[in-house]
């Protein structure tokens, strides 16, 4: 029987997403962090009354995460919708707002394969050559296709740098003042934002009213958990709650992020373990001959090799996984910032492999 | 500024599922279990050794849990998708094959709101007067609108029945042997399946390559964790999975649900107890005057009384929670079999209140 001339003609073509399992002794590969955000001693009573109560749906508002969160951020909780990972949010932006949906390559892959599975339309504008936003391109695609959804990750996944405040901003303003307006809904992506200083978006929620920041636990600590959350005004917000499972976010990822968000200083400490480390790491790249790394504001650094296929697979023949690029920005792989024991084998491994 | 001019016709005259938080002092509402599934002492270092990783994504594939339930349910690991709750399974299901979108009503509500959110077709076909498929109406319909996907609930959410087997292997065996073929995937609902002995349908999975049998752990006791299930031919998971979100499961409920499985003593214990329960209290009902209970294959009762409306906020005052479905059903309210001194309370209360 051919199952396939029941599916949809844009599923057809699409292919499942890739997560393969790859043994490896240091796993670089994914943009997590080294520190486990569920350590603490804290959440055990937390976690057992949890289990206790497994029977009961979660609380579909995700209230005391929620509250939690918006103190955090400085935002009230109608400005926040929480998500099963941002995964699942830009699945609901999309299916709420429709396509076209424009960004700028390479990025981050799921806005592309979420589009694809939603039958939207999808524009990609290459980034410049210092992989910033090519901003006369963008301005020209978004007047010419009027796309409903911009996602602009920033810093971007894989290239690790911020994009020019200034060209985003322009990017808004040019969305919001159009006649009709809004035109689009631009979504910063801001997941690696954690590890940057340069984020000036988060404030500007309340002034443009056509943006929309998305934010994740995924990269402090807490990817195992899959939380992602937007904050935008109420209005937006409630449009795409609409959309919303009503039990998404399940009862101990919700109980374990409260817990996990109270404490702030081991998660601000370990951001900065983090951030002192990719400095040490981009230092040490830096020496090392025929290889070309990216500065880089996120928890990753992009760098160029001249055979990417054929470092990727010595390193990970010593043991060391990181992500490889080629395919997306040629000659280029991708190592997450680990522990510091982790960065040093993976240095030493990178030098014996070149 | 106007939103809602940049919102998909579809979604502007959506609403928000409601799922309010009622304080209450006996929660009769949901179709939870009484009893958590959560509780072993066995979970408990699992759940340690997974706080201490959850810097890490979940494994995508859920293999560990796919297998054990694989073993449980006599079926291979390739004809289980592993989704967040079967709500998510129902948009991945609509998002792969489009629709129309065909069910009886009434039923479980999720399909209908899926389907809007995603912009699809719905038709609604009544049950007949015992509840059951009106299968020449059915019929008439799937030829008629050549629905994509048919959505059974069986036992059927909030009629508490088990739909005819006969009448389902019509509909299934008629949409396979369409010309062309299949004309619709047939998707049975399974969700109350353990509360009954009737189900024939997994075993015929291998047989009918349009049947998709939908499962839950939500009403065994883990309703907190949101996993559900589908059982299908390989090439049916196969396209379905293309649009699943790489790590939808997190890593606890895998982990916790893995652990919940081993211990099937337990779970058949739990079930056990609500149905034995659940005969109790209809026997009991039977006896007041003023109420009609209707049978049920389920863990719960659908009642109709004279004013539903004054009935379910008697008992909310006395601290009950049912399900009021007036609007459904008319004049019906659910109960969830709970632990037999919730029932008692329950019954004590309702008889006050009539």
């Amino acid at each position: 029987m051919d199952i396939q001339k029941l599916v949809k003609p844009n599923i057809r073509s699409l292919r499942a997403y890739h997560a393969e399992e790859i043994p490896c002794k240091v796993k670089l590969d994914a943009n997590e962090s080294p520190y486990s955000g569920g350590r603490d001693e804290g959440s055990g009573s937390r976690v057992k009354k949890i289990l206790q109560t497994l029977n009961r749906y979660p609380d579909p508002e995700a209230k005391a995460l929620k509250k939690i969160l918006a103190g955090t951020l400085g935002v009230k909780s109608e400005n926040i919708l929480h998500g099963n990972g941002s995964d699942e949010l830009i699945y609901y932006l999309i299916t709420t707002f429709g396509g076209p949906v424009l960004y700028p390559t390479p990025t981050f892959s799921m806005y592309g394969i979420i589009a694809q599975a939603l039958d939207e339309k999808k524009i990609e504008i290459p980034l410049d050559k210092k992989f910033d936003l090519d901003i006369d391109k963008m301005l020209a695609a978004i007047k010419k296709h009027k796309p409903k959804l911009i996602f602009l990750s920033s810093p971007n996944n894989p290239t690790g740098n911020y994009f020019s405040s200034e060209r985003i901003s322009r990017i808004i303003k040019f969305t919001l003042s159009h006649n009709p307006y809004p035109l689009s809904l631009v979504v910063v992506d801001e997941a690696y934002q954690p590890f940057t200083g340069k984020s000036k978006f988060l404030p500007l929620v309340g002034k443009y009213k056509n943006l929309v920041i998305m934010r994740t636990l995924s990269k402090i600590g807490l990817a195992g958990l899959r939380l992602g959350f937007l904050i935008a005004n109420a209005e937006v917000i409630n449009e795409v709650n609409k959309v919303r499972l009503p039990f998404n976010v399940n009862a101990l990822s919700q109980a374990i992020a409260t817990e996990a968000l109270k404490n702030k200083n081991q998660i601000c400490s370990n951001i900065a373990s983090i951030i002192s480390e990719r400095e040490t790491l981009f230092r040490a790249m830096k020496t090392i001959g025929g290889i070309t790394p990216y500065p880089s504001d996120a928890n990753f650094i992009l760098f160029k090799v001249n055979d990417a296929d054929r470092v990727y697979g010595g390193l990970l023949k010593k043991g060391v996984l990181v992500r490889n690029l080629n395919s997306v920005v040629k000659g280029c792989l991708r190592v997450t910032v680990g522990t510091p024991e982790e960065n040093k084998v993976f240095l030493k491994m990178l030098k014996q492999v070149l």
